[in-house]
């Protein structure tokens, strides 16, 4: 096992990103683009929302990282991410992919399969999303056969994150990238070594687009952090020990919301080597 | 007068929708996707916001209930407002309209007016909103005359809830359809059948959305409850009794946002029962 | 120096926006739909988002005020801003211009120069963008050469208001227009007469959209207020004023995003009269 998997390394991470303050490019839905803009300027870094076809492509070229995330889909989304995916690539911006709800749909279950030909440095979803994108990557040709036999309906996953391990080590290898599973516990792996990241807050899926603010805040650490694995669950730790921090002090989903972009803005060394959670896993 | 505008029915519905987490599929506006998506998490429903031609369709035929929400208009959305509906009323997934601003503007109140033909079990408007509706829908050669005498100019309604209550009720007979008409007092109405719902707050008119965070509870409701006017008015109270909760406690209308939904969050059988405020009407 | 550079006329603007709730259409992007339309109503106005080229150009027609902002950039969203503005222009409806990330991206770029012919009465900007507008609407021929030097990566300048305070004087004589630069001192400006607004605090960088948020709320002042000076630098001071009276009381971004508007919202002529700071600049 790696040294990254530890609190130590996820305080150097955050003191990276707010020491350079990585611009960090988005192609992200309508229901996220405030709260992902907001998690990454709490954290340090600077978001910039770009979707059109028509500049896409040149800044996802002058970003620091760029972060696709397929909340809400569409023919024109649909191209912009490819375009800007493919930029990247070819620029060496490192970036990190959400295939939200993918397995429900075949639609986008399609455009997920051909984003991940642009070599993501890190795909992030729940249980659901990762069993699906696994199966159809290794086997496009079902992209048809309709819903996956995992059970996702949407973007809430009805698997546990420990089933999917199998999976997201599959889909990591296959495509060189690290997979994250969230869940309950939540799970980073490059197919070879695994991570289990133990922060969190029971409330926290009763507020939409934490997932996606995981994936936009694992793109800042993409952008200060070279080793994949090492970003992903870093990013996972900070989101989860936001949430949790703020989860223990509000009464509700709305005010996790905003407390959570609170912690995200105080987070310190000291509370991270105190409370950060991850571990090799088996 | 049917026993479901009780309190007790209001609890039951709740209690459906805890339990049974419906899947609520939604055609939004940029202006409330994440408020309604997070109103929906709160009160324990399971939203999923799918806008893309090539997706609404089949997405709609899985749903437990659909909202189609005018706020952010565009040919696009119109033809995905339009395969999504009919989809639901062909799939037998119930349905909730919202008219945002038709009547201000010729454009919207054609795809309004289109939209009625595939049979929402609900409408939910403001008053200038329904009273438009009304008019359009019984001449819709006149959709071209321009605003409606009701005097809509945008979102917020110049009449009063009462006023519209004879439009809404012909236009409930006329699509057999349950449609509510907001205000400082909400009336439900299936053209027979009229409930008024006296929750709320004078605030909540401040916080932008807010109606069609109303038009997404009823989505859920819908889910759950096979009468459309309960659906209906059950939604229009548990809205208005945590913007009436929430508001008893907040300064201003930022707080209100974000309290209401802690509030949604926190609805119990007790507090339902103690203040719920339903009642037939006249 | 005209009178209107004064803690008493900025609470004239306010209290006349209360009084008449102007109805403020909004082009803008969707990071900032739902927090723009919450403090357009939060201050008193009357705020619809209308995008779609089939209906902004009778909407903005009829609208007391327009706001164009270039947040999130498209094909469409272009067409929908020029057909907007122009109706605007000819409908006498006064507007405002938001050249987001105008010179970190030429596409942007070029539809900002083009909009400046629709002849915006406010345009709103960071030192990058405003020293890029002034750049590029000056030597259009130069559009295609790239980044400006100014630096503008994205939506964070990377210039103090100060320095670009030359090219904004430049710009508004070339087009008849108040600019406004924003920074820790914000500066008005139509040329000739030059203001400097005060009010803020440090923390508002790290919330997403608040300069949109300023350019709405001038969109509101525009509409009560015919000296475009007068309405840009009193929006300046409404919105530092509130973010700096929530400033004081809040822990992090999350709460100062929520703050804002209720500050927005109890905002009277007291705090006004102790606390604007606007005067007369060099």
């Amino acid at each position: 096992m790696t040294a990254d998997a530890t609190p130590e390394a996820v305080a150097a991470t955050l003191r990276a990103i707010r020491a350079r303050t990585p611009l960090v490019h988005n192609i992200t839905n309508l229901v996220v683009a405030n709260s992902t803009a907001n998690a990454l300027l709490a954290i340090g870094a600077s978001p910039a929302m770009v979707e059109g076809i028509e500049e896409v492509a040149k800044f996802a070229a002058i970003a620091d990282a760029l972060v696709v995330n397929l909340g809400t889909m569409s023919r024109a989304r649909a191209d912009a991410m490819k375009l800007a995916a493919e930029a990247a690539h070819e620029a060496g911006t490192p970036w990190v992919l959400d295939p939200v709800a993918v397995g429900a749909i075949g639609y986008r279950s399609t455009v997920a399969v051909g984003l991940l030909g642009a070599r993501p440095q890190v795909v992030r979803g729940n249980a659901s999303e990762i069993i699906a994108l696994a199966r159809l990557s290794s086997a496009p040709l079902d992209a048809s056969a309709g819903p996956s036999p995992a059970g996702g309906r949407g973007v809430d996953s009805l698997a546990q994150a420990a089933d999917a391990l199998e999976a997201a080590r599959r889909l990591a290898r296959a495509n060189g990238a690290a997979v994250v599973v969230s869940g309950a516990v939540d799970y980073a792996t490059d197919g070879m070594r695994t991570i289990a990241i133990g922060n969190g807050h029971p409330m926290m899926p009763r507020v939409t687009g934490l997932g996606c603010t995981a994936t936009a805040i694992i793109g800042a650490c993409l952008a200060v952090e070279p080793d994949a694995l090492a970003a992903a669950s870093h990013g996972m730790v900070l989101v989860g020990l936001a949430g949790e921090l703020a989860g223990e002090r509000v009464a509700g989903p709305g005010s996790l919301q905003v407390g959570l972009l609170d912690a995200l803005y105080a987070l310190d060394d000291a509370v991270i080597m105190a409370r950060a959670r991850l571990a090799p896993a088996a």
